[in-house]
C-alpha cells in the first residue's frame, strides 16, 4: 500500500506514519518528490486490521497496490488449474458445454431436455430446483423434488448435473444430487454459503455477481478456496449497466482479465446476458473465440410453456446449431469441444 | 400488459395472441394504429405464469405497465405507513436518528458509542455484530456475543437497537437481542431470509442492494410483507455507478420516487455511500431535505482505530454537529428531529 | 405510445386525453382493464411536438413503444445496407480490418505501420491527426499535417484510410485526404458535426458514445443519414460501467442487438475497450465470432514509444498472429476475411 | 506516480525502468517490500508524453498518485473562488438561483418566465435557444432569434441571462447577448470549444457530462481556464447509471467531493437530473442542504405545452413554493438566498 501525503504535511505528520507502521510490525519507505511525500508500507498490510492511514493526519490518500485474494491468483498457479466433475474437465484443451432447462419443472420436461442436449452433445446437464425470482408471486421452483428429477435425467443420460444452491442447509441432501453446486449471481456475496460449499468438497461454478467487480469475485471463490475446496469455475454471466436492449450486459473482457489474474477456469453463460433467445448464438460464439473454457446455455424443450426465463431459452434445435458452429470457432482458436 | 405486434405481422398472429390470452382467463383489447397494432392485456397478467408472449410468432416486444408489488405500493396505504420500534416512529413529522459504530468490537467500544450518540440526540442505536465482508482474511464479526453487548448498551442509555442478520439460522437468537433487524445490501436479494425475517413480526430495516432498482426494492420488501410484517423500513445507502470518487454513489432521488411510489417509511445511510468522513455531513443533510423519514450514521468512540470501515466513521463530536444542523434542515421542511 | 392512467383517475381525465389527442390530429385506443385504464395514441407521435401528456391530470405515465429513428432501421432495408469505401466494402460477407496507430505522430512511423497492417492483411489503415484527449496538458495531434502523412501513407501501401474529424471546419481540408471520417465517442451526440458528415457524402465510422444507449446511437446515424448520407458503418467500442479492469467493457452484444433492429454494418473496436495491449486479441476474436462486420484495431511500430494510448497499440507482429486468428475464427462463422 | 514490478521481476527489469526514468530526466524511488517491488517515479510524470511504462519488461501496473488538473485544483486556491456575472455572485455566501425555460420559444413565453422566475426571487434567467437533441427530427431551438429574445428577458426584468452555446462559431454573436455562456453535458470532452469559450473571458457554467468523472470534469474545466478564463462555475445534473425512476441520477455526493478537491463554485442542476417535475423540488433542496452554491431550475409559465422537456418543467407557482423552502434550508446550513 501506497499512502500520499498532503502537499502542506509536516515532518511530523510523516513520522506519526512511520512510527504507527512500526507499532504494528510494518516498515516504511520514505518517498519525497518535487510534487508530493509518498509513503510505501512494507510487510503484510492485513497487520493493520481495520485501521486506517487515511485518518492519520496529513494524508491525502491512500492507494492499494496488492488484491487481496491469494488462492485464486494466477501467481499460486502459474500454468493455471483443471477442475474435475466426474468425467468432465474444465480448463483442459476441450471445452465444456453445459445445458438445459432455467427450471426443472417436472420429469419428462427435464428428461427430454437432457435427452435433446446430450443429442446436441452437451457434457453436463443444468437445472434449477430453488429458484431466487425478483416477485414473491413468481414461480420459485421444485426444491427437493426438482432435484431428484434433475439427477434421474442425469443418469438416464450419462450427464453430470449442476444445479443452484441458495441456502447452506440445502447442501446435505443436495449433496446426495449434485455433482457440481452453482452458486447464483445475487448469492456472490453471501459468504456463510460460499465457506460452507467451501467444506463440501463438491466442485462449485461462481457466477458473477451483477454489480461486482472482478476482484471481488475473486474474493468471493477465495472464500470457497479458504476453506479447502479449490474446485471452484467461474462464471461470467453479464454486469448491470445503462443498457436496456439486453437484460445485463455480457462482459466478455472477464475472460482474458480472468485469465491473467487467476489460476482458475471460467466459462460463460450467454443466456442471463442476453435476456433474449435471438442473442444468445452471437454471444456464446463470443465466448468461445475468447477463450473461456466451456459454456453454460438454458435450452428447453419447449420454451413458449416454460415456467421461468421462457424469453431467453434455446429449443434443442436451436441448441444443435449453435453448438456445430462452437465447435468451428473452438477449433479456431486452438480448442475443442 | 401492451403486446407490440411486428409491422410485418399477419392477422393470425393476432389471433393467436387473442387465443392464448383466452386460455389462461384473459382479455385482450385490440388497437390498430397506423405505425403498429397492439394488444392490450386485460386482466391479471400473473395469470400467464411462465409463458412469454414475445415468444409468439409475430410479436416485437411486450411492455410491462404495473409493477408487481402491491402491498408496498403508494395505492394500497395512500397517506403512507408508519413503523413502530418500542417508543420510536418512523414515518411521522419527526425524523428517526440511527447512530452507532460499524461494527460492535467489545462491551467499552458500544457502550462509549451509546453514550455518545444518545448525548447528541440519537433515538437509537446501531452496531454490527455479522459483518459481511468481500475478503474472507477480514475481521468478520463478534457474532452473538456483539449482540449481548450491544443489547447492554441499548439497555443502558435506553435506546432501541437495530443490527444485521445475514442468515435466517440467526432470527432465533437474535431475537433476544434486537429491536429491528436489518438486511444489509448485499441481501436485499436473499429471499429465504426475507421470508424468514417476514414470519417474525420484528421491524425491519431493508437496506437497497447497490445494483438493485428501484422497483427491485420494493419487490424485495414485498417478500416480507408477503409473510404478514409490514413493519418494513426502506434505506438508501448509495448505488454502484462508474464514479470512484465516493464508495457508492448516493441516489437521493429515491426518497421522492419512495414516497410517489411507496406507503413505506425510508431514511437515508450517508456513511456506506459515501465511504469517507469528511463527506457524510454533506449527504446526511441532503437525505433531510430531500425528505427522508431519518438517518443512520455510522459514529465510532475512536475512528482510527475501528476494525471495519474506518475511513467513514464520525467521531461523537462530529455527529453532534452534524446532529444540530440536520434539525435546522429538517424544520426547514416542515420536519422536526 | 401508450398512456396508462392511473388507477383514480375520472372519466373526465380520459376523455381531456381523447380530446387533445384529437386537437392534434391523433386518434385515441382505450383499453379499460381490471387492474387499469390505458389509452392507446393512434398515429405519429411527433404531431405532439413537446407536449407531454405526462403532465396531464389523472395519468400515471406513458410508455413509448416506437423508437425515433427511420432510415437507420432494419425495416428500411430488411436485407442489410452494404457501405463503399473505395473498393472495400462494409457489411458484405468478407470482413473488414482497419488497422494502424492511435495517432499520426509523423511521416515514417506511419509509413511503417501501414506497412505492418498492410503485410498482415489490413484493408484499410487509421491514424488519428485530431486527438480529443481528457487533459489540456496532453499530446493534442499533428491536425492538417497528419492527415497528409496519413494520405501518402495510405497512397503508398494501396489502402484506403479513415481519421477521425473533431469538428465541422475540419471537413473542407479532411475531404482531401481522407477515404472515411471516422466520428468519435465524444462527439456521437455532437449534432452539428454528424450534420455536416452528413451533407459530405464521404462514408462515416460511427463510434457509440461511451454512455450511449444503442437507441441513442441509431438516433445519432440517424442525424447523419437524415442529410443524405447512408454510408454510415457503426462501430462498438465499449461503454462505461463500474468495472476498472479495462479501460471500458466491450459490449459485444451490440452486434446482435444492431443486427437485428438496424440494417447499418457494425464493427468493433477492441482496442479501446481493452486499454491494455494483452486483452486486444480476445476481444477482437469475440468481435468477430459475434458476427461484426470487421475490426479496427490499434497497431504501432514501436508501442513503448507511442505518443498516446501506448499501452492498448499491438506491435505489427502482434497484430499479423491476430489476423491470422481471426480469419480462422471468420470462417467459423461463414464469414472471409 | 507508482511502478508496482511483478513478482518475478529481474533487477535488470527495475534498472531499465530507473534508466529510462533517467532518460527522461525523472527520478525514481526504489522500495523492495516483502510482496513486491515498487518504483516511485520522481519529478513531473508529464515528461514522459506518451511514453507508458505499463508496457516495460517485469511491470505489473502503474498507479497515478496524482490528477492532471492544476488551476482548477484546490490547491491553487484554498479559500475557493468566486465567480462574477454582472452584480451577482458564485461561490460567496449567498446562493445564486437560476431559473427559466428549457427552450426560448418565443417572446412572450421568455418573458413571461423571466417575470415570473424574478417575482419568485430568482437572480439569473436561463433559456436555451440551441437544443441538441437526441432525434433530428425533435425541435431543435430558435438559435439566434432565441439569444435576442433572452436578451431583451433579461434586460427588461433585469436579470443577466445563461445560456447554452454548442459551437465555437456561436460565440461571436452569441457574445451580444449572454452574461454568462453554459457548456451542456454533451459538450463537457468538445475540447474545441472549451479552448474557445477560455479565450472569450465570458464567465462558463460547466456542466458535468453524465459518464464523465469528477476528475473528467476538472479536467474540462482545466481546459478552459488554461486558456486564460477562470470563471467558471461546475454544475451537477446527474450522471448515467442502471436505475430508470429518474432520467438521470443526481450525485449530489459531487458537491462536497468537488469542495474538497475544486477551488471553483459548484450550483446543481434539479431538473435534468429528474426529468420528472414532481422530484424536482425534492432533488433542489438535497442540493443546497449538501452546500451548493445555487441552482439552476426549469420553469416554464405554461409547461404542458413546453416544446421540449416538458416532464420536468415547474410552473412559476411551484418554483416560488420551492423558492421560499429553499431560503429556509439555505439559512439551516449556514448560507443566505
Amino acid at each position: 500500500m501506497i499512502v500520499l501525503m498532503k502537499k502542506n504535511c509536516t515532518q511530523q505528520n510523516v513520522e506519526a506514519i512511520v512510527q504507527l507502521l512500526k507499532e504494528y510490525g510494518l516498515g516504511a519507505n520514505l518517498s519525497t518528490g518535487s510534487q508530493a511525500t509518498v509513503v510505501g508500507v512494507l510487510g503484510d498490510k492485513t497487520k493493520l486490521g481495520g485501521v486506517n492511514l487515511e485518518l492519520m493526519d496529513g494524508v491525502e490518500k491512500c492507494v492499494p497496490i496488492m488484491h487481496s485474494y491469494k488462492l485464486a491468483s494466477r501467481d499460486m498457479v502459474p500454468e493455471g488449474r483443471t477442475v474435475q466433475v466426474g468425467t468432465v474437465t474444465f480448463g483442459g484443451k476441450k471445452l465444456v458445454m453445459i445445458a438445459g432447462p432455467c427450471a426443472v419443472e417436472n420429469q419428462e420436461q427435464i428428461l427430454q431436455a437432457a435427452e435433446g442436449v446430450k443429442a446436441a452433445g452437451a457434457a453436463m446437464l443444468r437445472g434449477g430446483a430453488f429458484k431466487p425470482r425478483t416477485s414473491p408471486y413468481s414461480f420459485q421452483g421444485t426444491e427437493e423434488e426438482g432435484l431428484k428429477m434433475l439427477r434421474r435425467a442425469g443418469d438416464e443420460t450419462g450427464l453430470p448435473v449442476v444445479s443452484e444452491v441458495t441456502d447452506h442447509e440445502q447442501l446435505a441432501f443436495a449433496e446426495k444430487y449434485c455433482d457440481m453446486f452453482q452458486i447464483g449471481a445475487r448469492n456472490m456475496q453471501n459468504f456463510r454459503l460460499l465457506r460452507a460449499v467451501g467444506r463440501t468438497g463438491i466442485p462449485v461454478l461462481l457466477k458473477r455477481g451483477i454489480a461486482s467487480t472482478i476482484e471481488e469475485w475473486l474474493d468471493a471463490a477465495e472464500y470457497i478456496m479458504s476453506e479447502g475446496n479449490s474446485s471452484v469455475v467461474l462464471c461470467e454471466r453479464g454486469i448491470r449497466t445503462f443498457e436496456t436492449a439486453t437484460r445485463n450486459t455480457l462482459d466478455v473482457s472477464a475472460v482474458p482479465v480472468i485469465r491473467e489474474r487467476s489460476s482458475l477456469p471460467i466459462i460463460v453463460d450467454p443466456s442471463h446476458a442476453a435476456g433474449k433467445a435471438s442473442y444468445v448464438r452471437a454471444l456464446a460464439l463470443a465466448g468461445v473465440a475468447a477463450g473461456a473454457d466451456g459454456l453454460i446455455v438454458e435450452v428447453h424443450p419447449n420454451p413458449k410453456k416454460a415456467m421461468s426465463d421462457a424469453a431467453q431459452q434455446l429449443t434443442p434445435k436451436a441448441y444443435t446449431a449453435l453448438f456445430q458452429t462452437a465447435v468451428k470457432v473452438a477449433e479456431a482458436v486452438g480448442r475443442t469441444l
